[in-house]
């Protein structure tokens, strides 16, 4: 029966990044539990809500982990209820002992604690993956692309396809995500310095916002590995699992052209501010939607809310050229984009008012673009 | 017609400040307004939700408020949309004009923000008090009882006299704020340093905390007034009411008696945090209690609930005297009355398994009081 004793905020801490896996309302109850594997020289944690996984490992080399296993074994906790104990325990170490029935005995200072756990052989088992070719990332690159595109991915069930971000590897070294709600789309490409096995699949957009909560920026590089069903990025200690989506991804190649006829470069944050104004008032009406004017060498933003009122705004551009236009869009998408955008300047190519117009960031060249579809008005 | 121009932050403030007073869902839609009247030397803001109004006023001798009036005039403006757009304009100070039909133009920057407004005649008028004998009291103080208080008054409505905090003066120099939910009680006393009339009234709890909320700790002293049905709370630009609750308050006085039997002293933190412990697990079952035990100069707490776990734990003690006793509660009371106290050390004296015991803080008097009933368990 299981033995150990362990710094408590170390314990803790490994916890709660397995407890990003784990759902409390769970429709498969045995998932709100934690998995304990407690071996000589490590103990392994594992959450998962059927969509994502986590194993995460302590290894008894780590010196601040402060384990020390007398006795191995397995068991399995309710998550949330064993972190808020954990958390509350009084002294900087814990010890951990099974005792009869699955039941488990926290010491910790003179707090003694008892706990029912319940059998292992509850939990379902994680599909195994073949992790003999890794293509290996940097975690702020992919963390990076994932802010990137994620965003733009649809949060409607009616095109499941459309929630999950389309990553793609061809010729062994051009790597694309791209996402679209089908109102806009945001695409990030890069090369790879190595040579990598291509693939084609498309991860929940939800799964990579965790992945990007799991795995902290003090963890330089990442593994990333894939199956037919289900995608692994790991670090030395982490594992995080995702399932893929099933299905084709649309082609949003054809979506985007060089072809354009006005282009201004904004300050992306002045941008951003004066459309967050024009939302507060676009947003009272249904579908309401902003009108950029372009024209005599001015941009200015219009929004009329018959019920609440209206907005009329000047904007500030670093560079204008091209013809005149109309255009009506949903602010939304623009702060949405602009958001991803690090730089400190922003350029957008308009085509014709019925067009999507597309963002690229300052002076950049096309590795990261986004296209927004123009709402028609009369 | 309104004119004039303002600080965008100092206005920002103000208005947050006062929307304290307003709910957004309020049974009477106009109270979902803020009144904003404008004369020559000041700006007054009023904003009610029925039970407590606030007035704040702007004077246009604070030079921080950059207040410059043009042209006086009273609008109503939906106050959480307005506060949204204040906060989103551009530049550091705005332009607030009244156009036709109670429409107002601000306008900041490059940016022009049009919004509809409401004719001040709809907005219902706050009654009158009479505030020629004002009780002076510190903030600080009067925050420092309603922090003491108002926690232990009832969350329910099933008898609505104790959702209020019971505040009497008596002999032109007794101050008592006493809060009970049948459960628990605490009772807060000083002497006024000057005569003061004599009142004896029923203050709802969430005005009390409201009105820590909304005075701040720079307000160095506010002036109380009060009538039947309504009490005041004055600050040099702040004026706070709120109703009073209207029915006798039970008499707690006969609550307190100074027997004892066993009295122990314990540190604060270090007993809420052992109750803190015990209520994760006490929690897990409906009216689940805590067990504390005193024999042989050692306490301990202990719980059980037969679905999770159990709790056995030591607690420490500063001192110890007395009788045995084993005694059962709720721990949450203890816990939310052990947050109350400031002090390093609370002195904690039992009567017997049945009767309620008291709580006082550190070696201080008598005038900071708590009590809490036990549960009779077999």
């Amino acid at each position: 029966m299981i033995h150990f004793s362990i710094n408590k905020n170390f314990f803790l801490h490994a916890l709660t990044v397995t407890k990003r896996a784990i759902s409390h309302k769970n429709a498969i109850p045995i998932l709100s539990t934690v998995k304990i594997e407690v071996t000589r020289d490590a103990i392994i944690l594992t959450g998962s809500n059927g969509q994502i996984s986590i194993e995460n490992t302590i290894p008894a080399s780590n010196e601040n982990a402060g384990l020390l296993v007398t006795n191995p074994g397995s068991i399995l906790l309710e998550a949330g209820f064993f972190i808020n104990i954990i958390s509350s325990l009084p002294d900087v170490t814990l010890e951990f002992t099974e005792i009869e029935q699955h039941q488990i005995v926290l010491t910790s200072g003179k707090s003694e604690i008892t706990l029912k756990g319940k059998d292992v052989d509850q939990y379902p088992r994680l599909q195994e993956m073949t992790t003999d070719t890794p293509l290996t990332l940097e975690t702020k690159l992919l963390k990076s692309i994932i802010n990137e595109t994620a965003f733009a991915a649809s949060q409607q069930e009616s095109r499941p396809i459309l929630t999950g971000v389309h990553l793609v590897i061809s010729q062994n070294k051009y790597f694309k995500a791209v996402a679209t709600d089908s109102h806009r789309m945001s695409q990030r490409t890069f090369q790879l310095e190595k040579s990598a096995n291509n693939f084609d699949l498309v991860v929940p957009s939800k799964s990579l916002r965790e992945f990007s909560a799991v795995f902290t920026d003090d963890i330089e590089t990442v593994e990333v590995f894939f199956s037919d069903s289900q995608m692994l990025f790991r670090s030395e200690n982490i594992s995080f699992y995702t399932r893929l989506l099933e299905g084709n991804y649309p082609d949003t190649d054809r979506l985007l052209t060089n072809q354009f006829e006005t282009e201004i470069i904004f300050n992306t944050n002045a941008l951003r501010h004066a459309m967050e104004r024009a939302y507060l008032i676009s947003n009272a009406t249904q579908n309401g939607t902003v009108r950029l004017e372009i024209q005599n060498e001015t941009v200015s933003a219009h929004v009329n809310s018959p019920e609440v009122g209206k907005v009329n705004e000047e904007l500030d551009t670093v560079s204008l050229k091209g013809d005149s236009l109309n255009i009506s869009f949903n602010p939304t998408y623009l702060i949405e984009s602009l958001k991803a955008v690090k730089s400190e300047t922003v350029t957008i190519r308009f085509i014709s008012p019925v067009r999507p117009f597309t963002l690229t960031p300052g002076e950049d060249t096309e590795d990261f673009i986004q296209l927004i579809t123009p709402v028609r008005t009369n």
